[in-house]
């Protein structure tokens, strides 16, 4: 998908939700384990009823390798569910990955070959050449690792360079620039550091960012529209756990699709006022 | 495994090399595509030829994520393998992870339980929360990425903190410091970058190192050794396309072996001028 389709599609629905699949069996609802794959029967349903208010949807890949080759499978059926049932979604592998050049070829195929992803976070440690290899697809995307949620952000992220006063998170920033397009790349900023969207967008004014971290992690929504919303709004907002735990019952994708409807009706406002609606 | 018992499987073989399963279909004898899991097939036949001269294998997960629920298939199958037919062997689960902590926690789950791998690569960029999960379970490690061997280590590994004077790679060493011990933690350290690893070791001169980068990349195996060997060896040297590519033909296994023997013989030496033998 390229970002005038993402915008058009942002426009369509109202909103700039994505969904994060972080699907944990030890959490979802006890009737689905007689199922021959939980993960994924709980993944349809909740897809089925949050689609019309989401953009996007993120598995993380980390709930579905605590399963093994079966977690993967759920990984895999879902993803052919997203493209075969619901046409335009933006479909993120949050997998983290990065390694060098040729080994980062392999997981662009993993993702974007052999899964029909549009785009892969990636972990900027390693630089340029652990990056590029995602973009050589057309329409497919990286997404990097700027500024993260988490308290560890601090540890290193925040780290001041001596020659050009940049703090990593704004080199990475800066530096990653040169590697991509806005058609190419967006960057990971966490809505917990809500209060740095502006200096972010003062250096990347055009390009998509994803915000995790609103919801049960502390994120306010209406300070990261205000801070972060730009032309093509620019934004991908994901609630995990906010949304897909929203009941442990056998109402838990009805209930789901609630709360996705609440944050869309919120967002709906955001972008009219933004004057993209 | 702890680190006493490394040591031990280091002095019995003679050798701290460790074989890099980078197993690439495209790139496997072709007699053996007609078997049912050539990945594991490939895998089978380069352990029980090289594991007389090694005391790890690390398998990179990209290399199986491309072939997605199967390959993760043949990476359980290998795992398996290696703990039936070759105990003493170190595994390490070349995935370069990391992610907030309730999601490491999982990757952790995939790595440690759902997968018997003594150790996960894992990348710094998140911090703390994101690499401490790893390090819960006995007898377990973390080997984290400090200063990696490919050219885009350049873009961000060597920015000098302000406040510090220490460069990033640096700061990764010595705050990581607290985050576990010498028996649960690791480094990943370039050998196209061995020159840097006196400095290294008067930072951390205690842990083990896992160096990539000897062979294929272009690093000295005489220089690691020199520059990085410690009391218990405290090195891992890894080397996956010049041995598990020794050949392309039918005899690929037995010319694996070959190569793993040469490495095994210098690495001999080595070790007896390190007095560790």
């Amino acid at each position: 998908m390229n970002r005038q389709q993402l915008f058009e599609q942002i426009q369509k629905k109202r909103s700039f939700l994505c969904v994060g699949l972080d699907t944990d069996i030890l959490k979802i609802p006890k009737h689905l384990l007689d199922t021959s794959d939980p993960v994924f029967s709980f993944n349809k349903e909740i897809i089925d009823t949050t689609a019309e208010f989401s953009v996007a949807y993120k598995p993380n890949l980390a709930f579905y390798e605590s399963l093994g080759s079966q977690g993967w499978e759920s990984l895999e059926k879902t993803v052919h569910y997203v493209r075969e049932k619901h046409p335009g979604i933006f479909l993120i592998a949050d997998a983290k990955r990065g390694d060098i050049g040729n080994t980062s070829n392999l997981y662009a195929r993993a993702f974007f070959e052999k899964l029909d992803f549009d785009a892969v976070t990636v972990a900027p440690y390693m630089g340029e050449d652990s990056v590029k290899p995602f973009m050589t697809y057309p329409e497919k995307w990286v997404i990097l690792l700027a500024l993260t949620s988490n308290k560890g952000a601090f540890d290193f992220q925040f780290l001041k360079d001596e020659q050009s006063g940049d703090l990593l998170f704004e080199s990475v920033l800066k530096t990653s620039q040169n590697w991509g397009t806005i058609e190419n790349m967006m960057y990971v900023v966490g809505a917990t550091k809500a209060e740095k969207l502006k200096e972010i967008r003062q250096i990347v004014p055009d390009h998509f960012l994803l915000v995790p971290g609103v919801g049960a992690q502390g994120g306010s929504l209406q300070e990261v529209a205000k801070n972060g919303m730009n032309s093509r709004c620019g934004l991908l907002v994901n609630s995990s756990r906010g949304i897909i735990y929203a009941s442990a019952n056998k109402d838990f994708a009805e209930k789901a699709g609630e709360a996705a409807k609440e944050v869309q009706q919120e967002m709906k406002i955001l972008l009219q006022e933004g004057g993209l609606l």
